[in-house]
């Protein structure tokens, strides 16, 4: 599953990747910290065009040179890996021109502002053999490593649905709505969990308060196995909530983000219809079963340590990331269909 | 506003309304406990069909006879007002023949199961000149009490949107799918808030787990004013949730009926943007503000009380009561609307 | 352990045992609907000096005779329990006089207001060969029971300490203090759950805001292999707590009463000490185990249903109920030490 | 109150304190980085007698020097100011030295072991003209900033009692046990809030598991015009609870340090006994108000950014701060006193 065929070489002393990072605005300083705490990593280069941002990255990462222009970034030869916190619709661009000339590359969500774009992506990484990844950072929290371990034991049996609320005030977004800002996290995550294909996107959703792009909506997704995602993003909510609610034939569990500890609890708790007797339909038996609930011990390390350490890692191996361009790609495409259904009155957009 | 033109003599000694009650399953023996502790109204009599049902009404209640066939209520000259707390699909039957036979009635939640048997209980109470209520018990609790008069006081600002999530483990219906279950509540409070006219309907849900209605569904509710009502409603969630988020554009609430005592909560918060400026629309101002949040004191008067009080009051004023039929019927319209969106994939059904 | 040693027939039918309850103010109305809708029991008389009192009493149990005077229910050949909810200074003598009239008795917490007056109780009712229970209330909740089988099994490991939080506002107590009132309830768990005998009492607090009787106050209970008990009780409080906090040698747990479902929480953390170096003292080594969380399923039947039933099956059965008159003199030696403790500026009493 | 009698010269270019930070364990990177991002103070030193956590602070602080040994940074010419954050029994010698080497001084609270140390620092600092401060972090939060305010403005009334909790699993202090760990902060707090003198404080606690120092307490501290505070602290339990009651004449108050956002509520309520009539004792007459919650926003900056600030205003303003020596021998005087009760069986130690 590898991006590349060249073997890799083993036994041979690690080398450190040298990082140019490009955008220092409201994501890019927590990445520019957590790769200068990464090791087998080092942060060369930052790109920010306001001088303000250079400042502070300057103040904050003294040994890293600064630059206005993400060209310098891209052409600088000692760069080996880019990684793009910037707005949606640079990531393409940026991302094209990185990959092109050679660089592995590591795109803030979503990959890209469109499927197409985004597939150009993945196209160009695996002709010039290198690394394209992208931040999913969720994915690699304690809390979804943990539930993606529970689906894979069956442990919450068959997967029924997700519902995934999402909301809080601001920060809007200029240059897209509140979908493909918010909704970008849940859906990588969904994308993470869900062993299934989706194939129907429906949206619904408006631009309140006399706002140019919708800031609440709600997103449903149809798999092919009867699974139903369900997602409300919202930009005008008086309290932060980050909640999932995740059904299982066997268990159901809550995500709640906010909770400083136990943030995934798991319910023994089920319903069993008891449907054989075709002819007592009426009578038919609904038997609840509710038992304990746990909450599991979560990792406690930063996801985005993670992300950074698996970008890394996955350069060193030659190895495809956990969250790769196909991932990206994925996720895209949930955007773009719930974009489409949002411009036509929330109909079914089929996959 | 009255249902009847004839004069309302004061001074008369107030008589005490005999009721009968129909139904003594989930939701009538609470009815028959406010009834039996409410002034100005008598639990006379009470049908059900199941013998250790009117075994146990006996138990609670000594003074009061037991039946189990409902035309006997119905045609029991003593009784002046029925109340009808039984399966939905028998309640447009059994009010009829109530309202036909004289008699006020009061009707569990929803009012009827279609637009078209509401309005003809609607129609039928009116030429009988007798008194129809609905049970839309949440529009008594004193939450939402309060929250109607923060939007008449203007507190909030216009409103903007409701989202409202009502989940819990079952109790499954056997003769309807969740949306007629649980969204009739919500709907109810949306009528009761929302001074604007919905025009469109959209559901999508599934029956999930091998059941034969939809147990989890989510409905959006679009207003002539741009108003956005969203509902999610569903029978397999591991943990109770009653919450609903109310946006203004001064202020928002959140209403949490599972908190014990502050269950409304009104934020200081809201979003301004300053588009004045055309040719700066990159360069939009959002301005965020936040201030205090506060909890108002509210009514702890059992809810059903009120409903109980409000019925009688209204019989006895001769007036409609604040939850009549015309409520009922607005709730059963958009009910159905949902209904039919749900069988056409989620499509938008205009009002 | 039974009170008296008379051979139990079998086989017999069950006989209804008649009860009279004195006292119908704050706790009687929900001891007098426990024991309607208990099997085995039967609610012949109510005693309460005040008439409107009665007249609820009658209105909720048309079929129950009302009496002003205590007298006549211990005179009342046909009554064979009295259960005793009377103001603290009153526990004494009613509950003498029954016992002597050769009634079962079962009083309200604290059983007495003195421990001299708690024995002679015991006392009477082991010479004249009846039940004597006392109503430790939170000692039949799902979540306590639940715990002592937590602790039975070890499943805690050593119990290390107990704290317990009771607050709220009023309702205030006219001939008592909030030791008597409040922690009544708490100490009565403790006494249910730590196997090991308590030592040493002090007690803390105030009459605040120009109350006549300690409105806020702290208690603390050493036990002799070093258990530490700890007591928060208060009038004064804007809000509502009920937690306990219990330290375990291997798990930990938390107990809210307040929480609508998952009131009891076991964590499974922990601490550990190599002290084995006595040389390397300075270079302790402390471990800190932190794992998983989980909420037991608890049973959810009403407390006051399980008193009453105790207090007909150790009738039945002629045994001592759970909580009996041991139980009850335990608690007023905590709390009559505790009294002592607050009038000695909180110096400690040996018990 | 400025703790210097020279002119303050206004109009003069502000000049950069230099500042050497000793101790780089677990408070000291905090200290840092709030040093290095304040302005009018310049990070330049930081010893540390661990070359790990040297070269952490290295890494960190590229453009700092880092030594081994506390005394150079007191010798260093170009440091100005130091602020000590090592442990409670070095305090006192690091402080001094400091101070008679004529810088200004800034100690991890509490400022030292005893009422005689900490009395002695801050006479050296009187006699040398320095400043003397002491980082009673939680003064500086927003949270106690606005409660401070709430008591000021008397919008709380009469202050009543404090309770306050602050428990959790670990760490543990090597060289002191959970009063003087944790207590100092809420002693801190009490102090800054309470404008009355304590008289006398009590403590009771033990060395659960098996440790040397007392690692569950709890403190009471009666003031001279009735007020009251208590004090849990704990490192064995198994939650996080960082909660604070204040009860007013008035109002009162919860501040949970836990929740996110509304870590103040402010609860319209309260109590009026109505004693006038003295023959009526029996019929005092209580009457309960509860009125609406609300909760204040709070200023969002990091306290200890504030504790930075203050400390270099203080320095330049030739001023005494906030939380100077005098705030700083008063929590270590009721401290001390705890201790005093600690090996006194609880016994009250009369300040």
């Amino acid at each position: 599953m590898g991006y590349s065929e060249e073997p890799h070489i083993s036994g041979e002393i690690l080398q450190v990747i040298d990082v140019g990072l490009i955008g220092y605005g409201y994501w890019g300083p927590n990445l520019a910290r957590n790769i200068a705490e990464s090791e087998g990593v080092r942060l060369t280069v930052i790109a920010d065009g306001r001088p303000e941002r250079r400042d502070l990255a300057s103040r904050r990462h003294p040994g890293t040179t600064t630059c206005a222009d993400a060209a310098e970034v891209i052409a600088d030869a000692a760069v080996q890996a880019v990684i793009i916190a910037t707005p949606l619709k640079t990531h393409h661009p940026l991302a094209k021109a990185a990959l092109e000339a050679g660089k592995h590359v590591l795109v803030e969500k979503p990959l890209a502002a469109s499927y197409a774009e985004a597939s150009e992506l993945a196209e160009i990484a695996a002709r010039r053999g290198v690394c394209l990844m992208v931040d999913h950072t969720f994915v690699y929290t304690g809390a979804v490593r943990k539930i993606r371990a529970l689906v894979e034991t069956k442990e919450l049996g068959d997967l029924l649905y997700l519902d995934s609320v999402r909301v809080n005030l601001g920060l809007f977004q200029q240059d897209s709505n509140v979908v493909w800002d918010l909704a970008a996290h849940d859906l990588a995550v969904m994308d993470h969990l869900v062993d299934a294909r989706p194939v129907a996107v429906s949206a619904d959703g408006t631009a309140l308060a006399g706002y140019e792009h919708e800031n609440i909506a709600y997103i449903t997704v149809h798999f092919d196995n009867g699974f139903l995602g369900h997602f409300h993003v919202n930009w005008l909510a008086p309290v932060k909530v980050r909640t999932m609610l995740i059904g299982g034939s066997q268990r159901m569990l809550v995500y709640d983000d906010m909770e400083p500890s136990e943030k995934v609890r798991v319910y023994d708790k089920g319903v069993d219809f008891d449907l054989k007797d075709e002819r007592a339909r009426e009578q038919i038996l609904v038997s609840y079963r509710t038992g304990d609930m746990y909450a599991p011990k979560l990792e406690r390390r930063e996801a985005l340590a993670s992300v950074v350490r698996e970008f890394a890692d996955a350069i060193e191996e030659r190895r495809a990331p956990l969250t790769d361009g196909a991932a990206g790609i994925r996720v895209v495409q949930l955007l773009e269909a719930a974009e489409r259904s949002l411009r036509a009155e929330g109909r079914r957009v089929r996959l």
